[in-house]
Protein backbone atom coordinates (compact mmCIF):
# COMPACT_ATOMS: atom_id res chain seq x y z
CA UNK A 1 0.00 0.00 0.00
CA UNK A 2 1.33 3.52 -0.90
CA UNK A 3 2.02 5.93 1.91
CA UNK A 4 -1.12 8.01 -0.29
CA UNK A 5 -3.45 5.24 0.52
CA UNK A 6 -2.68 4.90 3.99
CA UNK A 7 -3.06 8.99 4.17
CA UNK A 8 -6.35 9.26 2.06
CA UNK A 9 -7.84 6.09 4.61
CA UNK A 10 -6.54 7.46 7.84
CA UNK A 11 -8.47 9.26 10.13
CA UNK A 12 -6.65 8.77 13.25
CA UNK A 13 -3.64 10.72 14.26
CA UNK A 14 -0.05 8.99 13.89
CA UNK A 15 -0.19 9.42 18.04
CA UNK A 16 -3.27 7.37 18.29
CA UNK A 17 -2.28 4.85 15.83
CA UNK A 18 0.85 4.17 17.82
CA UNK A 19 -1.28 4.04 20.71
CA UNK A 20 -3.87 1.44 19.23
CA UNK A 21 -1.21 -0.58 18.06
CA UNK A 22 0.60 -1.06 21.54
CA UNK A 23 -2.82 -2.07 23.08
CA UNK A 24 -3.05 -4.63 20.56
CA UNK A 25 0.33 -6.37 20.84
CA UNK A 26 -0.28 -5.99 24.88
CA UNK A 27 -3.64 -8.06 24.09
CA UNK A 28 -1.70 -10.39 21.50
CA UNK A 29 1.02 -11.09 23.88
CA UNK A 30 -1.76 -11.30 27.39
CA UNK A 31 -4.23 -14.14 25.56
CA UNK A 32 -2.65 -14.66 22.16
CA UNK A 33 -3.97 -14.92 18.60
CA UNK A 34 -7.49 -16.38 18.85
CA UNK A 35 -8.82 -14.80 21.96
CA UNK A 36 -7.84 -11.69 21.08
CA UNK A 37 -11.08 -10.05 19.91
CA UNK A 38 -11.99 -6.66 18.00
CA UNK A 39 -14.20 -6.08 21.05
CA UNK A 40 -11.49 -6.13 23.54
CA UNK A 41 -9.55 -4.09 21.27
CA UNK A 42 -12.27 -1.37 20.88
CA UNK A 43 -12.80 -1.22 24.58
CA UNK A 44 -8.86 -1.01 25.78
CA UNK A 45 -8.56 1.85 23.17
CA UNK A 46 -11.86 3.59 24.08
CA UNK A 47 -12.75 3.18 20.01
CA UNK A 48 -15.35 2.30 17.96
CA UNK A 49 -15.69 -1.26 16.42
CA UNK A 50 -16.99 0.50 13.36
CA UNK A 51 -13.73 2.91 13.73
CA UNK A 52 -11.35 -0.20 13.48
CA UNK A 53 -13.00 -1.98 10.85
CA UNK A 54 -12.57 1.20 8.99
CA UNK A 55 -9.19 1.49 9.72
CA UNK A 56 -7.74 -2.13 9.11
CA UNK A 57 -10.67 -4.03 7.56
CA UNK A 58 -10.12 -6.78 10.21
CA UNK A 59 -8.29 -8.49 12.78
CA UNK A 60 -5.51 -10.54 10.86
CA UNK A 61 -4.71 -6.88 9.14
CA UNK A 62 -4.63 -5.19 12.53
CA UNK A 63 -2.48 -7.39 14.01
CA UNK A 64 0.02 -7.88 11.86
CA UNK A 65 0.42 -4.07 11.23
CA UNK A 66 0.40 -3.69 14.92
CA UNK A 67 3.39 -5.93 14.22
CA UNK A 68 5.14 -4.42 11.70
CA UNK A 69 4.76 -0.97 12.99
CA UNK A 70 6.61 -2.09 16.61
CA UNK A 71 10.02 -2.84 14.58
CA UNK A 72 11.85 0.07 15.27
CA UNK A 73 14.48 -0.47 12.49
CA UNK A 74 14.25 -1.54 8.93
CA UNK A 75 17.11 -3.34 7.50
CA UNK A 76 17.14 -1.22 4.18
CA UNK A 77 18.89 1.67 6.58
CA UNK A 78 22.05 -1.28 6.81
CA UNK A 79 24.84 -1.06 4.79
CA UNK A 80 28.30 -1.67 6.90
CA UNK A 81 30.42 -2.53 3.57
CA UNK A 82 30.74 -6.42 4.36
CA UNK A 83 27.88 -8.93 4.99
CA UNK A 84 29.55 -9.90 8.30
CA UNK A 85 28.99 -6.25 9.32
CA UNK A 86 25.26 -6.21 7.95
CA UNK A 87 24.21 -9.50 9.83
CA UNK A 88 25.85 -8.54 13.51
CA UNK A 89 23.87 -4.66 12.59
CA UNK A 90 20.76 -6.56 11.78
CA UNK A 91 20.80 -8.37 14.92
CA UNK A 92 22.12 -5.71 16.95
CA UNK A 93 18.78 -3.67 16.17
CA UNK A 94 16.91 -4.64 19.46
CA UNK A 95 18.34 -5.27 22.66
CA UNK A 96 18.40 -8.27 24.50
CA UNK A 97 14.53 -7.00 26.72
CA UNK A 98 12.86 -5.96 22.83
CA UNK A 99 14.11 -9.16 21.45
CA UNK A 100 12.10 -11.11 24.21
CA UNK A 101 9.50 -9.22 23.43
CA UNK A 102 9.78 -10.58 19.83
CA UNK A 103 9.82 -13.87 20.45
CA UNK A 104 6.45 -13.87 22.84
CA UNK A 105 4.68 -11.92 20.25
CA UNK A 106 5.89 -14.31 17.21
CA UNK A 107 4.58 -17.88 20.23
CA UNK A 108 2.09 -15.68 19.99
CA UNK A 109 0.64 -16.11 16.46
CA UNK A 110 2.63 -19.08 15.43
CA UNK A 111 0.06 -21.49 15.85
CA UNK A 112 -2.75 -19.47 15.09
CA UNK A 113 -0.91 -18.65 11.02
CA UNK A 114 -1.35 -22.08 10.65
CA UNK A 115 -4.82 -22.32 11.19
CA UNK A 116 -6.10 -18.77 9.96
CA UNK A 117 -5.84 -18.29 6.16
CA UNK A 118 -6.31 -14.53 6.52
CA UNK A 119 -4.03 -14.12 9.20
CA UNK A 120 -0.80 -15.97 6.88
CA UNK A 121 -1.67 -13.98 3.95
CA UNK A 122 -1.43 -10.76 5.70
CA UNK A 123 1.72 -11.94 7.70
CA UNK A 124 3.46 -13.25 4.27
CA UNK A 125 2.53 -9.95 2.56
CA UNK A 126 3.22 -7.27 5.25
CA UNK A 127 6.21 -9.10 7.23
CA UNK A 128 7.83 -12.26 5.27
CA UNK A 129 8.12 -10.52 1.82
CA UNK A 130 9.00 -6.73 2.72
CA UNK A 131 11.59 -8.82 5.03
CA UNK A 132 13.12 -11.37 2.35
CA UNK A 133 13.26 -7.65 -0.05
CA UNK A 134 15.54 -6.32 2.01
CA UNK A 135 17.62 -9.28 2.48
CA UNK A 136 17.71 -9.85 -0.86
CA UNK A 137 19.75 -6.43 -1.16
CA UNK A 138 22.23 -6.94 1.81
CA UNK A 139 22.73 -10.38 -0.11
CA UNK A 140 23.07 -9.04 -3.68
CA UNK A 141 25.53 -6.56 -2.34
CA UNK A 142 27.22 -9.38 -0.35
CA UNK A 143 27.56 -10.86 -4.23
CA UNK A 144 28.51 -8.30 -6.02
CA UNK A 145 31.48 -7.44 -3.57
CA UNK A 146 32.45 -10.97 -4.06
CA UNK A 147 32.07 -12.52 -0.47
CA UNK A 148 29.69 -14.96 -1.54
CA UNK A 149 28.78 -17.04 -4.87
CA UNK A 150 26.07 -16.00 -6.90
CA UNK A 151 24.76 -19.60 -6.83
CA UNK A 152 25.23 -20.62 -3.36
CA UNK A 153 22.55 -23.17 -2.44
CA UNK A 154 22.46 -21.53 0.83
CA UNK A 155 21.36 -18.14 -0.21
CA UNK A 156 17.49 -19.64 -0.61
CA UNK A 157 17.69 -20.43 3.21
CA UNK A 158 18.80 -17.28 4.48
CA UNK A 159 15.63 -16.54 6.71
CA UNK A 160 15.02 -20.44 7.51
CA UNK A 161 18.62 -20.27 9.23
CA UNK A 162 18.12 -17.07 10.93
CA UNK A 163 14.19 -17.34 12.14
CA UNK A 164 15.55 -20.86 12.84
CA UNK A 165 18.33 -20.02 15.37
CA UNK A 166 15.79 -17.24 17.01
CA UNK A 167 13.03 -19.60 17.21
CA UNK A 168 14.76 -22.56 18.81
CA UNK A 169 16.89 -20.57 21.07
CA UNK A 170 14.56 -20.60 23.86
CA UNK A 171 12.80 -24.50 22.83
CA UNK A 172 15.78 -25.61 23.18
CA UNK A 173 18.25 -24.26 25.67
CA UNK A 174 14.86 -22.73 27.66
CA UNK A 175 17.07 -19.17 27.51
CA UNK A 176 16.24 -16.00 25.61
CA UNK A 177 17.91 -15.15 22.17
CA UNK A 178 20.16 -12.69 22.86
CA UNK A 179 22.57 -10.53 20.79
CA UNK A 180 25.23 -12.45 22.01
CA UNK A 181 23.84 -15.38 21.23
CA UNK A 182 22.60 -14.55 17.72
CA UNK A 183 26.11 -13.32 16.86
CA UNK A 184 27.50 -16.68 17.58
CA UNK A 185 25.65 -18.23 15.28
CA UNK A 186 25.88 -15.85 12.36
CA UNK A 187 29.54 -16.68 12.47
CA UNK A 188 29.04 -20.14 13.48
CA UNK A 189 26.41 -21.39 11.30
CA UNK A 190 25.20 -18.54 8.64
CA UNK A 191 28.43 -17.19 7.60
CA UNK A 192 30.21 -20.73 7.30
CA UNK A 193 26.77 -21.76 5.28
CA UNK A 194 27.41 -18.97 2.55
CA UNK A 195 31.09 -19.72 2.04
CA UNK A 196 31.75 -16.53 4.31
CA UNK A 197 34.93 -16.93 6.52
CA UNK A 198 33.74 -15.38 10.22
CA UNK A 199 37.45 -13.83 10.28
CA UNK A 200 36.45 -11.80 7.45
CA UNK B 1 14.63 -44.64 33.77
CA UNK B 2 15.57 -48.35 33.02
CA UNK B 3 13.32 -50.84 31.84
CA UNK B 4 13.40 -52.74 35.00
CA UNK B 5 11.87 -49.90 36.45
CA UNK B 6 8.69 -48.75 33.80
CA UNK B 7 7.89 -52.53 34.03
CA UNK B 8 7.59 -52.56 37.76
CA UNK B 9 5.53 -49.44 37.68
CA UNK B 10 3.09 -50.04 34.43
CA UNK B 11 0.07 -52.31 35.20
CA UNK B 12 -1.05 -51.72 31.43
CA UNK B 13 -0.11 -53.47 28.37
CA UNK B 14 2.11 -52.32 25.93
CA UNK B 15 -0.67 -52.35 23.63
CA UNK B 16 -3.18 -50.18 25.91
CA UNK B 17 -0.38 -48.11 26.80
CA UNK B 18 0.11 -46.91 23.10
CA UNK B 19 -3.62 -46.89 22.52
CA UNK B 20 -3.46 -44.34 25.80
CA UNK B 21 -0.13 -42.57 23.59
CA UNK B 22 -2.37 -42.14 20.79
CA UNK B 23 -5.22 -40.97 22.33
CA UNK B 24 -3.35 -38.00 24.13
CA UNK B 25 -1.45 -37.00 20.73
CA UNK B 26 -4.96 -36.71 18.88
CA UNK B 27 -6.15 -34.26 21.95
CA UNK B 28 -3.13 -32.20 21.40
CA UNK B 29 -3.32 -31.48 18.02
CA UNK B 30 -6.95 -30.53 18.70
CA UNK B 31 -7.34 -28.63 21.48
CA UNK B 32 -3.44 -27.92 22.10
CA UNK B 33 -1.81 -28.82 25.66
CA UNK B 34 -3.35 -25.98 27.68
CA UNK B 35 -7.40 -26.89 27.22
CA UNK B 36 -5.95 -30.40 27.51
CA UNK B 37 -7.10 -32.10 30.65
CA UNK B 38 -6.89 -35.55 32.39
CA UNK B 39 -10.42 -35.54 32.64
CA UNK B 40 -11.00 -35.83 28.98
CA UNK B 41 -7.77 -38.28 28.59
CA UNK B 42 -9.46 -40.49 31.31
CA UNK B 43 -12.92 -40.20 29.56
CA UNK B 44 -11.79 -40.69 26.01
CA UNK B 45 -9.40 -44.15 26.98
CA UNK B 46 -11.80 -45.38 29.57
CA UNK B 47 -9.46 -44.59 32.26
CA UNK B 48 -9.34 -43.58 35.51
CA UNK B 49 -7.99 -40.06 36.65
CA UNK B 50 -6.05 -42.29 39.70
CA UNK B 51 -4.66 -44.69 37.08
CA UNK B 52 -3.43 -42.19 34.72
CA UNK B 53 -1.60 -40.26 37.80
CA UNK B 54 -0.62 -43.27 39.15
CA UNK B 55 1.12 -44.50 36.35
CA UNK B 56 2.75 -40.71 34.53
CA UNK B 57 2.77 -38.55 37.73
CA UNK B 58 0.98 -35.78 35.74
CA UNK B 59 0.06 -34.04 32.35
CA UNK B 60 3.36 -33.00 31.93
CA UNK B 61 5.09 -36.09 31.88
CA UNK B 62 1.80 -38.19 29.75
CA UNK B 63 2.46 -35.52 27.01
CA UNK B 64 5.93 -35.40 26.90
CA UNK B 65 5.86 -40.09 26.55
CA UNK B 66 3.31 -39.74 24.51
CA UNK B 67 5.74 -37.71 22.13
CA UNK B 68 8.70 -39.81 23.24
CA UNK B 69 6.86 -43.00 21.99
CA UNK B 70 5.31 -41.75 18.93
CA UNK B 71 8.80 -41.70 17.18
CA UNK B 72 9.00 -44.96 15.36
CA UNK B 73 13.14 -44.82 14.73
CA UNK B 74 15.55 -43.33 16.85
CA UNK B 75 19.01 -41.71 15.50
CA UNK B 76 21.20 -44.54 17.34
CA UNK B 77 20.04 -47.12 14.55
CA UNK B 78 22.06 -44.61 12.36
CA UNK B 79 25.58 -45.23 11.21
CA UNK B 80 26.31 -45.06 7.25
CA UNK B 81 29.70 -44.73 7.13
CA UNK B 82 29.40 -40.77 6.30
CA UNK B 83 28.07 -37.69 8.16
CA UNK B 84 25.93 -36.76 4.87
CA UNK B 85 24.93 -40.42 5.10
CA UNK B 86 23.77 -40.32 8.33
CA UNK B 87 22.11 -36.70 8.58
CA UNK B 88 20.46 -38.02 5.05
CA UNK B 89 19.14 -41.10 6.80
CA UNK B 90 17.97 -39.22 9.79
CA UNK B 91 15.60 -36.56 7.84
CA UNK B 92 14.17 -39.09 6.28
CA UNK B 93 13.04 -41.36 8.72
CA UNK B 94 9.58 -39.83 9.01
CA UNK B 95 7.64 -40.17 5.96
CA UNK B 96 6.15 -36.49 4.64
CA UNK B 97 2.67 -37.28 6.22
CA UNK B 98 4.23 -38.18 9.63
CA UNK B 99 6.69 -34.89 9.31
CA UNK B 100 3.39 -33.00 9.54
CA UNK B 101 1.95 -34.65 12.04
CA UNK B 102 4.84 -33.67 14.31
CA UNK B 103 4.99 -30.27 12.96
CA UNK B 104 1.37 -29.97 14.47
CA UNK B 105 2.74 -31.31 17.38
CA UNK B 106 5.39 -29.10 18.17
CA UNK B 107 3.24 -26.05 17.26
CA UNK B 108 0.42 -27.71 19.86
CA UNK B 109 2.82 -27.35 22.59
CA UNK B 110 5.79 -24.43 21.64
CA UNK B 111 3.88 -21.43 23.44
CA UNK B 112 3.14 -24.02 26.69
CA UNK B 113 6.73 -24.51 26.96
CA UNK B 114 7.23 -21.49 27.68
CA UNK B 115 4.74 -21.11 30.17
CA UNK B 116 4.45 -24.51 32.00
CA UNK B 117 7.83 -24.92 33.65
CA UNK B 118 6.99 -28.85 34.48
CA UNK B 119 6.39 -29.55 31.03
CA UNK B 120 9.11 -28.01 29.80
CA UNK B 121 11.43 -29.99 32.29
CA UNK B 122 9.72 -33.07 31.04
CA UNK B 123 10.06 -32.29 27.49
CA UNK B 124 13.79 -31.07 27.82
CA UNK B 125 14.60 -34.01 30.26
CA UNK B 126 12.96 -37.08 28.14
CA UNK B 127 13.41 -35.29 24.43
CA UNK B 128 15.57 -33.12 23.75
CA UNK B 129 18.49 -34.05 26.21
CA UNK B 130 18.09 -38.18 24.96
CA UNK B 131 18.53 -36.80 20.91
CA UNK B 132 21.51 -34.40 21.81
CA UNK B 133 22.94 -37.47 23.17
CA UNK B 134 22.67 -39.82 19.61
CA UNK B 135 23.20 -36.29 17.97
CA UNK B 136 26.54 -36.46 19.87
CA UNK B 137 27.58 -40.12 18.77
CA UNK B 138 26.64 -39.27 14.85
CA UNK B 139 29.07 -36.25 15.45
CA UNK B 140 32.09 -37.75 16.92
CA UNK B 141 31.80 -40.53 14.33
CA UNK B 142 32.43 -37.56 12.16
CA UNK B 143 34.81 -36.19 14.23
CA UNK B 144 37.35 -39.63 14.36
CA UNK B 145 36.62 -39.97 10.51
CA UNK B 146 38.18 -36.62 10.06
CA UNK B 147 34.92 -34.83 8.65
CA UNK B 148 34.56 -32.46 11.04
CA UNK B 149 37.17 -30.74 13.08
CA UNK B 150 36.29 -30.99 16.57
CA UNK B 151 36.38 -27.27 17.47
CA UNK B 152 33.78 -26.38 14.69
CA UNK B 153 31.55 -23.61 16.41
CA UNK B 154 28.93 -24.73 14.60
CA UNK B 155 28.88 -28.19 16.07
CA UNK B 156 26.96 -26.16 19.14
CA UNK B 157 24.16 -25.24 16.63
CA UNK B 158 23.40 -28.14 14.87
CA UNK B 159 19.87 -28.77 16.49
CA UNK B 160 19.04 -25.33 16.04
CA UNK B 161 19.96 -25.36 12.62
CA UNK B 162 17.71 -28.22 11.89
CA UNK B 163 15.20 -27.84 14.31
CA UNK B 164 15.18 -24.26 12.98
CA UNK B 165 14.55 -25.61 9.05
CA UNK B 166 12.24 -27.66 10.26
CA UNK B 167 10.16 -25.35 12.55
CA UNK B 168 10.18 -22.37 10.28
CA UNK B 169 9.56 -24.29 6.61
CA UNK B 170 6.24 -23.56 7.24
CA UNK B 171 5.86 -19.92 8.77
CA UNK B 172 8.39 -19.04 6.23
CA UNK B 173 7.12 -20.45 2.50
CA UNK B 174 3.67 -22.18 3.96
CA UNK B 175 4.51 -25.33 3.05
CA UNK B 176 4.96 -28.42 5.42
CA UNK B 177 8.81 -29.66 6.15
CA UNK B 178 8.65 -32.53 3.50
CA UNK B 179 11.82 -35.02 3.66
CA UNK B 180 13.18 -32.74 0.00
CA UNK B 181 13.13 -29.91 1.65
CA UNK B 182 15.09 -31.32 4.67
CA UNK B 183 17.62 -32.96 2.28
CA UNK B 184 18.33 -29.80 0.65
CA UNK B 185 18.49 -27.61 3.63
CA UNK B 186 21.19 -29.96 5.27
CA UNK B 187 23.40 -30.00 2.20
CA UNK B 188 23.09 -26.31 1.63
CA UNK B 189 23.34 -25.23 5.22
CA UNK B 190 23.85 -28.12 8.02
CA UNK B 191 27.21 -29.68 6.32
CA UNK B 192 28.30 -26.26 4.55
CA UNK B 193 28.77 -24.84 8.25
CA UNK B 194 30.18 -28.28 9.76
CA UNK B 195 32.69 -27.44 7.01
CA UNK B 196 31.73 -30.50 5.11
CA UNK B 197 31.06 -29.93 0.77
CA UNK B 198 27.69 -31.55 -0.16
CA UNK B 199 29.95 -34.05 -2.66
CA UNK B 200 31.36 -35.88 -0.20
Amino acid sequence: MTDVATARRSRLTPEREAELYEAVLDLLREVGYDALTMDAVAARTRSSKATLYRQWGGKAQLVVRALRQCKPHHLNDIDTGSLRGDLHAMVSQEDDCAMEQTSALMRGIAMAIHTNADLREAFSDQLIDPEMADFRKILERAIARGEVRSDCPALDFLLHMLVGGFATRALLDDKPPTQEFLISYVDAVVLPALGVHASS
